[in-house]
């Protein structure tokens, strides 16, 4: 009875061990993976330029800024994502579109 | 004995394989779920007009781009997240301002 | 033998319901500190000026938006991330500058 008791004891040690251990290190993992992850997040623009008084972004990039010909600096962002140049005359609009994304080296 | 030792090792071998199997399931869910919450990391913007020559940017809001008035494309970005328009006789300020947010379905 | 039997599952029982108990408290613990970092992210924007008709962002940051002098509104974003002014005569040139950052407190 002692042989079997001990026996158990020694197999169960380790496994007690080890069920204790484990959250630790995957906290260490998680905090390790996240920041990785957010480490990798990078803004990502394209500028696009249309001949009239209207740039739209592509799908999925937000508007945040414009610029206009004619060096009209008069400008609104209408819904989604469109650059409106409001001066006269203007005769091409430049929207400045971002959008965030993970950078995988 | 023999029997003990059987009942013994069936019972311990799937908790140990599934004690090193644990950090595996464990890596894989962790990279799932930050997958999951970067990817719904997005850029959220507000347009705000003030009829001055100054537009401010909501608390928790970041200031990128101004516009102003009677076409004047010279502008400044002050603290804390302040447009201030240049041109003399500018009748409107408007600021574009972005912040990071989830995005939960 | 009964002893012996019930001993072992005495010990086995609260081993197997930690092992179900573990992948809960870690997915927990992932979604919470995945929350944490993700809710530190911050956009930080800088205002880069240079005396001619080109201002650049300093490395890391990407170019959002350009304010030029002379009031004007007409600008194109070039690689990597420079700002041109087009109007003639234009003295200075003010880049909008910004990265994802994370914010520790």
């Amino acid at each position: 009875m002692k042989l079997y008791i001990s026996a158990l004891v020694l197999l169960l040690v380790p496994i007690l061990a080890t069920g204790h251990d484990v959250p630790c290190g995957v906290d260490q993992a998680i905090r390790s993976i996240v920041d990785e992850h957010t480490s990798n997040l990078v803004l990502e623009c394209t500028y696009i330029t249309d001949l009239s008084i209207y740039a739209s972004c592509p799908s999925g990039f937000t508007a945040f800024s414009c610029s206009c010909g004619k060096g009209c600096g008069s400008w609104d962002i209408q819904t989604p994502n469109k650059c409106h140049c409001q001066c006269p005359d203007v005769d091409w609009a430049l929207v400045s579109c971002c959008k965030i994304t993970a950078l995988y080296i």
